[in-house]
């Protein structure tokens, strides 16, 4: 810390909060308690700041906010990094940000503190007064008293630089990638959009669990998964699928394609459960909705009788977040497809209930489409195949107009352990459709009679030893229930227009692709 | 859904809630206002559930919390299993449970209504009024009118008895271990301490992040991590460490053994981030403290320049959690060792600041007991020479009595990234030990300074290559900063009592041993 710093007392500094608090409360006017009355309330996360005695400094979003309420100066300490230099004759702007925020704050510096060697993402420190701007754009800017350059940062040698950068030079440079705005607005955009779902669930009475990554399951085909060995194990001579001296686990030990199985065993004990869970395929394909490690919600829970009520849950949820998640999106729809976006806001409208349609109404659709368009699809929409991306895409995009949930597919489209309906042919389930994303979220209801179960274990070819564990559940106090799976880098997808999921995650991994 | 069941009106005893706050507002008397203001502090849960329209029943604790404001017969609908039945002559006794919380709730049925087939594990629907019980033991009890099995469960076959069962039978049964009480308070324990942790990273302003599972870095050692590749993929001809075709990513992937270099590249941009991440150690010893699959906290942030600023947040974060969550620890700590019970509620004192002290301090205590006791220790505590967990346990449970950070451990014991302190011998680093667990978090400044950490990396034998984009965030307006990880399994055995981590988490996996 330079010695121009620390003369400026940092507990003076550090106590911003309660040092205005204090100067509110000797004021006897009548006038400051409707004053009061409004921080107590604005600032609630303020107060839970100062009450928790922690040592950190406020962020520049907690400045910004708790300065709503009361304005007149203050001083305090404000870290971060240039994001932008302007220098004038008599002073100079410079853009700081912690990455607390999307703005930033403007800092003012006269030239006799000016150090030669700001520049786009160097470190500083600065210290002075908060006063309410006469400039555009910001409502108050830092009257800067003293500066601490952290750590430099040569503007010639630098990768990030102000002007936009192609997306393939920012996943080439993934470790830096977080300094772009773009980048840090979908992070802030992940952390609210978690804890909005947390919050639900735990409304809902859910319990948050964590379930395997490894497991012995190789449930979705064995093709896309990924097979676990410890590092130190000698060569392998058998073929990866045998149970050699080099499994650590006594058998062979893979990736979790999907953590359903498992919700379910706890379903039977505590009825409502849900898990945020990486999950990895080894898919090849370089698509945008595709990552090899992606994170899932997975939520299931007992005593439900009806597709419509897992939906319902589905639904809700993502209204909420909708709802709930929109101050990040501002910037990520800066420069967006305007479509794109008022889709996006009707979707989120309170009084806008969803769509739902069978796949056996869906497939009519599309088979009149089919024959009456001037141009078909490449793939001919037929009742018992699986909806190509086009269908999916043409069902919410073009005859919804907004998400719609497809339900009660054909038996033989989807795995084992869904609920078989009353008709025979169909299962009890759906697929969230949404507009320019597709598939968003999938569930149904399990299967919970042991007689039905078993035949479709049959019924797809897998050996029922394998899923003692899982058959048991329906042989002991077994209970109706459901459950679904939602893809969150999608869902960031969805809601912040980038277009990619190699965007929507910090750390991306796809085929042919692993840095860091 | 029996006939008898549906004949109660769902729609009644579906809006319990609704139905009882009319109740209340139509009652003219102004005694109700006191009451009603109670009852809009207390049950601000239930109202939310309402609020939000959601078609899921309310689950046992959500019934019994809203009991507690208001008092009157209410028609209820409860879903759970059947944890005993208690027969007499005119009457049956039933506790049901649906998980939500840990006393479940006692049902009485009339002979006419009492199907033969009720036995522990069965799932049922019970509907009846909610009453004031007069028995002991419950302030509530539900007098049923009219009940549906959902779930038999043949009490000859079922795994799961009423009496206490042997730990390791249960590791065998783990697809039903969930149904046991002690596991049951197990994960809403989790579930508490996680959402406690949540919110106090959000109150201090810290981005909640997802960092990679598989990643390039075999940083700790390849001893004890564990290789990913492709199901699919042919036979390996080479070792695997090699980069043969069969390479997924075009190089080897590993997977992660702890989160903080990859924390350590957002939080050059956002500040203050933190993680829960599963994490594997292919280790191959049994302990009652490992697992090959385990979740850790890990939190980094930037501009801070002390180690106790680290143990501040591990110390103020850790209280929080004690403190908010102690209900779930009743029938945890039941049959609990009360020396254990004593020690966990002395550290949780808002009063008592944890201890800290320097290696070189706690090895000076060490040396003096190893010289003076009567039985020393197994291992001679030496300056230069890693804690054995013997000296850990002796420093916590007896020298200090409670949690103490060891700080500022010798340059050799430790990783690369440690900063270095000016005493040129050792880091800036702590371990916390807590009584009857050892080590229970780990964390330091980072080496923010380029040279010094280059420097690190060579006297460590590290390839200077491999670590480039770590370097690189040095380079380019590097901060001071810093973090800890922090074991969730042991935290939960520490807060529990329940000794072996493999007890901690839902669906355990170690050497030899992968169920489910």
């Amino acid at each position: 810390m330079s010695a121009s710093l620390s003369a400026l007392r940092p507990e003076l500094v550090c106590t911003l909060s309660l040092y205005r608090w204090n100067t509110v409360a000797h004021d006897s006017s009548t006038k400051i308690a409707s004053k009061l009355l409004v921080a107590v309330q604005v600032s609630s996360m303020l107060l839970r700041h100062c009450a928790s005695t922690s040592k950190l400094p406020l962020t520049i979003r907690q400045l910004l906010s708790s300065l709503q309420t009361v304005g007149q100066e203050t001083k305090v300490q404000v870290n971060g990094w240039i994001k932008s230099v302007r220098r004038q004759k008599n002073v100079t702007f410079v853009v700081i940000n912690d990455g607390s925020c999307a703005s930033g704050l403007q800092a003012v510096l006269k030239p006799d503190i000016t150090p030669h060697n700001l520049s786009n993402g160097t470190s500083v420190r600065f210290c002075g007064g908060l006063v309410k701007s006469l400039g555009r754009g910001q409502t108050y800017e830092l009257q800067v008293e003293a500066v601490d350059v952290l750590g430099e940062c040569n503007p010639e040698a630098y990768p990030i630089q102000k002007q936009a950068l192609p997306v393939e030079f920012l996943r080439d440079n993934a470790h830096l990638r977080a300094r772009t705005d773009i980048n840090a607005a979908m992070l802030r955009l992940r952390d609210s959009v978690l804890r909005t779902i947390h919050s639900y669930f735990e409304t809902q009475g859910f319990l948050y669990v964590h379930t395997p990554i490894l497991t012995s399951n190789d449930c979705e085909g064995g093709g896309e998964t990924f097979r676990v060995l410890p590092s130190s194990s000698p060569p392998l001579e058998q073929s990866p699928g045998s149970n050699s001296h080099a499994e650590f686990f006594s058998q062979p030990a893979y990736l979790t394609v999907s953590s359903q199985l498992h919700l379910e065993a706890l379903t039977a004990s505590m009825s409502r459960v849900y898990t945020l869970s990486p999950c990895f395929r080894a898919e090849r394909s370089q698509t945008n909705r595709h990552l090899a490690e992606f994170w899932m919600l997975e939520a299931e829970w007992a005593f439900i009788s009806h597709v419509g009520d897992v939906c319902h849950v589905v639904e809700e949820s993502l209204k909420n977040v909708l709802a709930q998640c929109q101050s990040e999106n501002l910037l990520l729809w800066k420069d967006g497809d305007e479509a794109k976006l008022n889709s996006l806001e009707d979707a989120a409208r309170p009084g806008h209930a969803w769509t739902r349609m069978t796949y056996t109404d869906a497939v009519k659709e599309l088979e009149k489409h089919h024959a009456s368009a001037r141009v078909g699809f490449e793939f001919e929409p037929t009742w018992g195949r699986a909806l190509q991306s086009e269908h999916e895409r043409w069902l919410s995009e073009r005859l919804v107009g907004g998400p719609v949930f497809v339900t009660d597919y054909p038996t033989s489209l989807k795995p084992f352990y869904m609920r078989a309906n009353d008709d025979g042919r169909t299962v009890a389930c759906f697929d969230l459709l949404v507009p320019f994303i597709g598939e968003l979220a999938g569930g149904s209801l399990r299967e919970e009679r042991l007689p039905q179960l078993v035949q479709a274990i049959h019924r797809h070819g897998l050996r029922e030893e394998e899923y003692g564990w899982y058959v048991d559940l329906r042989k002991y106090g077994s209970a109706p229930h459901g459950g679904y799976g939602l893809g969150f880098e999608r869902l960031i997808s969805w809601m912040s227009g980038i277009e990619n999921v190699r965007e929507c995650i910090a750390v991306p991994r796809w085929a042919k692709r692993m840095l860091l």
